[in-house]
């Protein structure tokens, strides 16, 4: 075995998560996911190119809801280190659950194919009936309105890399619906994890629910604070108090006008010329976005800035799902 | 070339079918049949992982028709091969297909970019001028209700791995309506002719066809009953006699409600208590059904107990089907 | 380096095109392309099998619009040269752009994935913008009814091959309606550019537009000719004095009946008897056919003489793009 392959196997064997699966970012104590961390960053080299770890391993990629990234990040990942990648991406058109198969017989058929299987689901209770009949390990790709940890995980990877740390990092989660907002929750989760220090801004009427909140705050000792109904200005003024702004994505309520939407989202606007002003001072502040669709909760201009950091993060959820599978399949 | 490559090469020769297609069960003679059976044997030890045998080749996957088992089961069998695998699985949407191009001329063009093709069509017709058209080999995948020879072949295979031989075997091939049960024609067709004792189960009124009963019958010396109108305790009585229960699955008549169809069901019911009152006396009876939907024919107990054979099927679908693309696709 | 990489190197330095894009085939001079071309022919070699050039790459294919053939191909390209493929091939039902991401943000996250980008797009101006957000090399694989420049390219090359050059050759490109026919314009702008004699066939009240024209004329000294309103019998003359017929192919315009459409298409059929004449007088007149759906544009007899281009291009096509992706990626 090289030198390399000793330090590869060194950092899997740190992470000690072979043949489990991974359902919630919990599912790891804060040690582990450094070991992840550190085994991502030395992937990253591999991150456009390859390297042949897995050639031997199958990847079946169980989507039964729309996702472009998740799903190609996976893949991108599972063939950069070599592996092969079983998909089905459209369920309810072209497989046989179309013909009402129970999600725990389609799972236990597919973990025969596959040596490790990533499922999004749209209900997260069948998600995890077809997990739990599974015969090999299973990673949550998204799963309802509960969790998406991967996404939490590679929000949280990219923010290790850019600040080299997260404890003691003032983070804001901003959406006027904190509701809905599956991974602005989950990173909020995350965050309290590795002992940032949190801000929830969202209307009063949309805010955070108690029980998420419960499931925040039991991470341990958490900063987290809430702030509500912020006006353009004062949001303006919070935002210059923050080392990292993170956007989990918002729609209209059902609904709502177009105008009252932009004045609703206008509220809580990430302005290029604040970004601009602090950077000036030295002080640079970060901004991530979950993406796919931006409604209004941010300055485009941003994107071609060192202020972006989500077009980086979507090249470091390579890096990182790379850490996972291989944390997972072993070496 | 390596002590192993020789011997595969050996069994490939044995098969003696490369370059040719694979349209029905009757394509290989029961010896070539068990030639494949042997290949498929040797190849189990890469079935979860990778044997580079051909790495060179392109498999095309057209399907036609939904199918999660039987197209991911080949994707497995190509890549776990070392192979590579291009797909087309929903026509209808995503391809030239919904320009009107015609069979032919879709599959001659296909057939230049691969080295093998598998197709499944809802219209045995067409899938045939389509085969006739390809320059390459054709694997039937499923063909309307006419015959899907690779499940016959990976039931026959699982059976010949499970009690080492299939001649001489007890097998009930079960369903209230043998009319449209395609894979219980083509498993009884190839239980006839490996000199197995079958007798299929069914009401009187959705009999097995009388062509479907003579393809059977031509398969040379058969041990062929059939049973009808079972009532739950003579069914109950008559599986104790057997070594095999093949349950091809069935759907609800149209306009049949719900209870009438569970009434119906419960008549054909494998139970459990049964089959663990047999295994107590030393009779191991097994189970096997082609999936996806079941449809209250057995109870699910079964399915964590030795009686199981439907999810080791899917498993070794992966090592028989290795076996065939490698015995079409030569070493 | 062997004697071998140490060739196809030089082939991929002449093209001198790596990290570029290739929107329109004017985006290489004439020079660049006999290099290409030179490339492709080297590659032929593999095209019905593998050489691992590209093995640590990811090629995109994010098709908006049905395709087979033009997606099989770049997939089968990428494969046999070794490298890798992610595929969305039906983004309204199964990727984020169901969320309605910008074209912008996909495709910028998209090339975080991968090494290179295949973009088929229904819309030109959407594929336009989606490219320039792109930060990895993008090939135009079907642009709206604007350019489609790798078919044009594939043609040209399997002419190239057939008859050893291109210049000076008599070649006529038929539709009845040349508005639509977007294939049929990015040819004759290709045969322009290489100097062959191009004689452009149509209806005169569906005759290629004036801009198309422009561009066409654009590309140097052009011996460019148009005739409308052949009738049969003057058409099948006319067809005598060619060396190739190209065969965009045309739909019934709306509101056609059927008997219409067939007596126009008959105007401007090929007639096997007509290639088989002049070959019995030394003359070979070649016939080549975008495909998919044929509509009576030609004896279907000629399918299987050597006057076919059309399958053979298929063939050629993965030949060509293996240069294509090649050149792109550099080696």
């Amino acid at each position: 075995m090289s030198e390399y392959m000793r330090s590869m196997k060194g950092l899997v064997d740190a992470v000690d998560h072979v043949g489990k699966d991974f359902i919630s970012i919990t599912d790891m104590s804060t040690d582990q996911l450094y070991s992840l961390f550190e085994l991502g960053k030395n992937l990253e080299l591999f991150n456009r190119s390859k390297i042949d770890l897995l050639s031997d391993k199958m990847l079946a990629l169980m989507f039964f809801q729309p996702s472009t990234r998740t799903r190609m990040s996976f893949q991108t990942a599972m063939e950069r280190l070599g592996g092969h990648v079983i998909v089905e991406a459209n369920p309810k058109v072209t497989s046989s659950v179309a013909k009402e198969e129970s999600i725990e017989d389609t799972m236990r058929c597919i973990s025969q194919y596959a040596n490790l299987m990533v499922i999004r689901h749209y209900d997260a209770d069948e998600a995890r009936r077809g997990a739990e009949a599974a015969e090999c390990p299973v990673i949550n790709g998204g799963w309802g309105h509960w969790e998406h940890p991967t996404q939490a995980l590679l929000d949280l990877y990219t923010m290790w890399r850019r600040f080299g740390r997260i404890e003691g990092l003032n983070v804001a989660v901003v959406s006027p619906d904190m509701i809905e907002a599956r991974t602005g929750h989950s990173m909020a989760a995350g965050l309290a994890r590795f002992g940032a220090n949190v801000t929830i801004c969202s209307d009063s009427d949309r805010r955070t629910p108690a029980d998420v909140r419960e499931r925040i705050l039991s991470h341990g000792n958490v900063n987290l604070k809430e702030e509500f109904d912020f006006e353009q200005d004062t949001f303006n003024e919070f935002i210059r108090t923050q080392d990292l702004i993170y956007l989990p994505g918002c729609s209209a309520p059902a609904g709502a006008k177009a105008d009252e939407f932009k004045t609703l989202m206008d509220r809580y606007l990430v302005r290029y010329e604040t970004l601009e002003e602090e950077a000036a001072k030295g002080h640079q502040i970060y901004v991530t976005h979950t993406l796919p669709r931006r409604a209004g909760e941010m300055d485009l201009r941003i994107d071609n800035t060192p202020h972006q950091l989500y077009f980086r993060a979507i090249l470091q959820s390579v890096s990182i799902r790379m850490a996972l599978v291989t944390a997972i399949l072993g070496l």
